[in-house]
């Protein structure tokens, strides 16, 4: 078994080493540079590490890995388009260097190669592969539409608001294990287990994100809290606020919410702030987290490998736990 | 065997019923609207006439034919955001009625959709059915950006061009056929032939159409001629009279290809008109055409099946060389 360091790099080399046609240079260009902005390469790292916990070679999901991050690199290609976002990983994103019509068509380009890595699978996982990266894919054109609708609807639940969580990013997670197992012929049964320890740590992940832009240490956080409130985004602890808070408070809420751009910024986070500590929202949100860490912890340990196997993951999850504040 | 209408009408109805989910509506709502937008639904009849040729039962070439029609109307959807084109066969097309961001994420789920479609085929034929539609889809992918950059380049040869229109509009008819005959258990070269008889015969409808924009019957032809020329469109007949042009010749059509939206279309369109004439571009247009149609029906002589089995797609190819002029 390899440590996620040493699949990360693997995996880096085996991405620099996937062919793309010269020509046209508009259509694969852009997607050379796509791949080498970097990232963490987790999701495949998350392919492979399904696959040798069942005993599974690598080689043999190695395919799927590439086509999973290659996947996502597509996603984040036109969500940065939708987003009109200049900068990703503070380089310039596709459509500021070249154009919106080029993003567009590098990113279905990119769907197509992440379609083919994946079907260099065995013969006999094809179809299951294929059709948990399919429905999966779906899923998350559901959530990022559903992220972008939420934008202009003032009657998001909480409900609402995990499920969009769920589809846009936790599923992927889920994916990326399940597909890694079945790569190593793990049983129906024991794959879902994995695919759900995934989506759960998604949801845990995604909670952190937002806990973390209110109550991040800045200096570990690497950027500066309160980003989500000054842009008045619909993280769960707005959510949880909008939904405990009684009218005054709420009259107050919306009141700051109504305040954009005026050179009150730092006013605004700490009112807002001051209204989640009198609300509990941190707790709210924490408890949140941990429902969706335990449930994913639970799944994980009703796989049937022994317990060496499982320490990979067991440290992946808890990396994130510790993260925060 | 069926006929080309009733193979329509299957299609139609099966298109109809295809299943997507209420929500997101901003994700599937478009993606129903430009389902029902129509067309002739030719690129799925080919694929269950490629399936009958070869004595296969329709039921197994069907998801298929469904995955094509799917995946064509999502390039023509993303398309019609790159050309900012404000209608699509006389509705307002999806970017226009929606918005870019709904529209770009509606064809990456329809584009999904389609994959999910071609994956219904047979255990026994999916790889190699997969294989030639991911091959096509990054070929169409490759034409579409070619055509995009031949707008700013002055260079674009004959031979740029007859590559551009291949990939970007005929190979996807060899894929219909192509993966229709593979439902049916054709073998490789009989499959090949039916691919080698749809590109060709899609080279000469993108031909023909060059040749009705100038020289088509208007009453017929259902449009005004002379767009092409009009908006300096970069067709064969254009590129073959820069081709041949003599300097006095080639700086009238420089001057004429200048002269935009000055109230003297009609004058344009009657010099370039003259300019054609005396350089013979419509036989050499012809010439191509006829070209790519005969060795389309050499390929269709090849296929070792009894001739009657023949006589739709000879019907078919027959009826585009009947329309121009």
């Amino acid at each position: 078994m390899h440590n996620i360091k040493s699949l990360q790099q693997v995996i880096e080399k085996e991405l620099q080493q996937i062919h793309f046609p010269a020509q046209p240079k508009d259509l694969y260009e852009p997607i050379r540079y796509m791949l080498a902005v970097g990232g963490k390469r987790m999701r495949p790292a998350l392919v492979l590490m399904g696959c040798e916990m069942f005993d599974g070679s690598i080689k043999h999901a190695l395919p799927a890995a590439l086509g999973i991050e290659v996947f996502h690199n597509f996603t984040l290609l036109h969500d940065d388009i939708m987003d009109n976002a200049p900068l990703r990983r503070s380089k310039q994103t596709v459509h500021h260097k070249w154009n919106n019509s080029i993003a567009i068509l590098s990113g279905d380009a990119m769907f197509v190669k992440a379609c083919e890595l994946m079907m260099e699978v065995e013969d006999k996982n094809i179809r299951q592969v294929m059709n948990i990266f399919m429905r999966t894919a779906a899923e998350v054109c559901e959530g990022q539409q559903m992220d972008m609708s939420f934008e202009n609807d003032k009657n998001v639940s909480i409900k609402n608001y995990l499920q969009m969580i769920e589809l846009k990013t936790a599923v992927l997670l889920g994916c990326c294990l399940q597909i890694g197992a079945v790569t190593a012929g793990a049983g129906d049964i024991q794959a879902k287990h994995l695919y759900d320890f995934g989506k759960n740590i998604g949801v845990a992940f995604q909670l952190r994100d937002d806990l973390l832009d209110v109550y991040g240490d800045e200096e570990k956080f690497g950027k500066q809290t309160g980003g989500d409130i000054i842009s008045n985004k619909k993280t769960f602890l707005l959510l949880k606020a909008q939904e405990v808070a009684n009218s005054q408070q709420r009259s107050i809420l919306n009141q700051w919410i109504n305040t954009t751009g005026t050179g009150q910024e730092q006013q605004k986070i700490k009112a807002i702030k001051n209204l989640f500590d009198a609300l509990d929202i941190r707790k709210f949100a924490e408890q949140e987290m941990e429902s969706h860490y335990n449930k994913a912890v639970s799944h994980l340990n009703a796989v049937e490998v022994p317990a060496e196997k499982k320490s990979l993951l067991e440290k992946f999850a808890g990396q994130l736990m510790v993260r925060e504040a």
